[in-house]
């Protein structure tokens, strides 16, 4: 599709082979704003795309104190004990502002990040939620061509980003606690429609009781939703990260997911739905950095935005001038 | 801005005139999918928009079988008495499959429909919700040009046709009905949080009694949202709109918010905050009809979305590839 560098080709087949450091360095030219930045990503995704494709993509999210960087730890350990390998990714529009970003501190996991199989990236910062979305996007395919075969991607349970992390993931779980009106702020924001599993997490010492009586809750709350068009019935599980309970049967619950969605054909359908949305996304988000990005929009926008805010102009009005600008 | 045209001069003094007959042939021009008419409807936005914003926008939600037509039918019916030009419009990208759009059916707001002070009009249909929002948008300059005070903007509860409704409203109200399990319905699509007022509908004969513990419950549920920057706390109220009780204290509630909000300085702020929002709807929108509209991709992308389905391109691939075919 486009005339190859031989600085793309080398770092691709570097990736390809495994090197964590080359894959960083890639990952690094995807999240890059330069032009020649990201005209070496475009080559890095066409060598590893062939190469990709063969992980399991699982979404995590939950509100910041759920304790997701310790279940990660706990989860991608265990992982590695089954010969696995595991990258941590994470969608986090909000980690300029450490807004809870877990993997902004990169200490949390102190001895997943250690493990020769696993890798570990915080999320793309200073961005929209579709550039970090398509950054991730784009990421996940050079970890997958780096022969990491479970992907961990993160989001830090605020907004839309779930919806962004759904819709790159084969699983989606949804981390919680018990009590504390957590309940109520899962169910607002429409993410137990989205979740193949609910995990309640720190069900241990006193914890215990309201953690039993949260899982009957959601249990519950479950059987209120229509059945999915996967066949799953999303489950409901109790861990403890910090006393690594539990964190087998969330693994055993995925194994079951992939089993029957593979035999049903909803797996490969499923991705295939997503690599058309990814398409139109992908269309979208190149229009809109194309446009925002030009010299003279980034100009008069602002100015723009402020007679907005003055009340001197109309965002008909605004809209059409700067189209007009660009088209110029 | 650009060169105006008598047919759309004439068409625009007519509007502003208050011809009902001229404000259903201007719609009809921004719903149209035909350059000429995209070019007389941008000219009729210019003429209107110095005659526009004198109105009040209220959003209207709630599950099909809430009674929403009945609602509005009332609550029109209780505007025109005090003397209101009232303009129904619907945000509902569903509405080309009919399911439960109100306003495709206008037999029933029989009433309202022939009253000289009102003026009903359907959702566009067989669109993305970004285009029916942005048609919405417009007709509501156009509404406004022609004199119609209060506008309701009514949406079918339904996915994320609320947030754009939510988007381009002063007042949003949420409609629902106790018992059956509806509660939850609401609260899980996050659709609380946007509400100014929850008002419960067909609080008559047997259902009192489980009307007024669902104001409870939602005035309960309420309390755990955190206080909006409005100053104003989301109110909850029963109503029958079969009955026509409770109507004039929901315009009571309106008129309270309305008071409040323009005196700390919020109504405007939030109408400039909108403003701001649609200025880059308006430029993304457009450069997205600009690219799918454009004949070498409507030819090619159904193409590259069939090889997608087929597992022969992945969609960075399938992206590129349009994106360069529309550049040359």
């Amino acid at each position: 599709l486009r005339k190859k560098t031989p600085e793309a080709q080398q770092l691709a087949e570097q990736i390809i082979a495994g090197n964590k450091t080359a894959l960083s360095r890639g990952i690094t030219f995807i999240e890059s704003q330069q032009a020649k930045h990201q005209y070496i990503a475009a080559q890095l995704i066409e060598y590893c795309l062939p190469k990709a494709n063969k992980s399991i993509r699982i979404g995590i999210t939950g509100v910041p104190g759920v304790g997701k960087s310790t279940f990660i730890e706990a989860f991608g350990n265990l992982l590695i004990t089954q010969d696995k390998k595991v990258a941590v990714l994470a969608v986090d529009p909000t980690s300029s502002v450490t807004k809870g970003s877990i993997l902004g501190d990169k200490t949390r996991m102190e001895t997943l990040v250690k493990e020769q199989d696993a890798f570990i990236r915080p999320s793309a910062s200073g961005e929209t939620l579709g550039g970090v979305a398509r950054k991730t996007r784009e990421s996940i395919i050079l970890c997958e061509a780096a022969g990491f075969d479970h992907i961990l991607i993160e989001t830090v349970g605020v907004g839309q980003s779930e919806t962004a992390v759904h819709s790159m993931t084969d699983f989606f779980l949804l981390l919680k606690l018990a009590g504390a009106g957590d309940e109520l702020q899962g169910i607002k924001r429409g993410i137990i429609e989205m979740a193949d599993a609910i995990i309640i997490n720190k069900a241990d010492g006193d914890n215990q009781k309201k953690a039993a009586q949260a899982k009957s809750e959601f249990q519950r709350a479950l059987h209120l939703y229509p059945t999915k068009n996967t066949g799953w019935t999303p489950q409901v599980a109790l861990c403890s990260a910090l006393e690594n309970t539990g964190i087998d049967n969330v693994y055993e619950l995925i194994l079951s997911y992939l089993d029957l969605t593979k035999e049903n054909g909803y797996f490969e359908q499923k991705r295939r739905d997503q690599n058309k949305f990814w398409l139109l996304q992908t269309i979208e988000e190149h229009l809109k950095r194309n446009f925002y990005q030009h010299p003279d929009i980034k100009k008069e926008l602002p100015l723009q935005l402020q007679l907005i805010e003055e009340g001197k102009t109309t965002p008909f009005v605004a809209a059409t001038f700067l189209l007009k600008l660009k088209d110029n």
